[in-house]
């Protein structure tokens, strides 16, 4: 496909997510044509074409700036729906009792800004949170990740390695899935397209380990002791999309 | 204290246990108090005296031997409550959805009969279990786990840690532990001492593994493809012990 017919494709379903509130995906979609639109202005020797095609891409720039600037919106504004104080050694916490009643049917994007994802257990934990929205997120359509970047020494394409299986996983069920890496990232934050925002101070990662390794709390985080953290639930007063 | 002392207080405790329908601790209690009664009769010089710890130590048992018997009856007869056939590849089943609802605030005493406790995957299998019994026993009082002794060449103590440190955790919430080895053991089943008895296959290892590792499935078990297997559930029909 040549790079303009891309571009076009990528452009249109942009508009069409983004006309059905699936803005995540828009974002990302507006952003892919438009590197794509742009590669091939730059071939076009005819000006008159280029300029049509820059007014085009300047549309669509305004159009992916107006989602960056809703989706931060999103984000800051709403009331407090719950919040929940967690203290050092506490039980009797997993994420679906915590926030599995906001994750439903109306979800059709997710977003988790988590920095740190380079443990086996912080792997797991991701795995634990998507589990939870495959189970009570039947209508799931989009999931971006946003993390630092992380190279093992002795395993360097560890990281890419298991996102990448995680990704074509759910890719399987017919999410898709967008992987974003951002070195300065520190707060941790779930945005759920239904409205509600959820932040956890330590993120997903705020239990302690199984001690000893096989007993009550190795499966079931219920039982699993928590390290202290703020759990903040609002709730955008706009609502769904 | 001296093995007569201590035969006594066991066999005090093996009434006591006896007659609220522990029977599973119980029938542990005589084995060990009887046994400890035979060490001290070896050693008394007085004949009379012998004669009569001897006839003690008949009585006892006897009693253990109908506690056998009861134990047997129970898993032999009885109404069939649920049959589910589960077919390769089949999801969704979880332990709790398949027979956690018979397990109940009426189990004091669980006995499980399953031969092979030598991988990770199996020892994870018995602490999901466990955690299910956490969860809706909460008047647990006595676990036994009757399996297969294993020695693996790179690693001879490994099972004995493992069940150990399960042990360990179990007693630390008050719930009494009796490992039994059987090499002969086949058959999976498990006992409730609700009246419910458990059969299944393949035991509690009928999922195939997560593929690849890191994707849905890797927690949540309803997620898991599962191999080909029968659970069966039957109730006593003299009922709670």
């Amino acid at each position: 496909m040549s790079s303009a017919l891309n571009a076009k494709e990528l452009l249109i379903r942009a508009v069409e997510c983004d006309q059905v509130g699936r803005i995540l995906e828009a974002q990302t979609l507006y952003t892919e044509g438009i590197g794509q639109l742009m590669q091939f202005v730059n071939g076009e020797p005819d000006e008159a074409k280029r300029k049509g095609f820059l007014t085009r891409i300047k549309e669509y720039m305004d159009r992916a700036d107006a989602i960056k600037a809703r989706i931060n919106g999103k984000l800051m504004l709403g009331e407090v729906v719950s919040h929940v104080s967690i203290d050092e050694n506490d039980t009797g916490f997993d994420y679906d009792q915590l926030f599995g009643k906001y994750m439903d049917d109306k979800t059709v994007e997710i977003m988790l800004e988590e920095p740190y994802m380079t443990q086996n257990y912080q792997y797991q934990n991701l795995i634990r949170f998507l589990e939870l929205a495959a189970t009570n997120c039947p209508n799931l359509k989009y999931f971006r990740l946003i993390t630092k970047e992380y190279k093992d020494a002795k395993n360097p394409d560890q990281q890419e390695t298991n996102l990448g299986q995680i990704k074509g996983d759910l890719e399987r069920r017919n999410v898709t899935v967008c992987i974003k890496y951002e070195d300065s990232l520190h707060d941790r934050k779930i945005y759920l397209s239904n409205g509600y925002i959820i932040k956890i101070g330590r993120g997903l990662h705020f239990y302690k380990p199984a001690n000893p390794m096989y007993s009550i709390g190795l499966v079931n985080y219920k039982f699993r002791k928590c390290l202290q953290t703020d759990v903040d639930i609002w709730r955008n007063s706009s609502a769904a999309s």
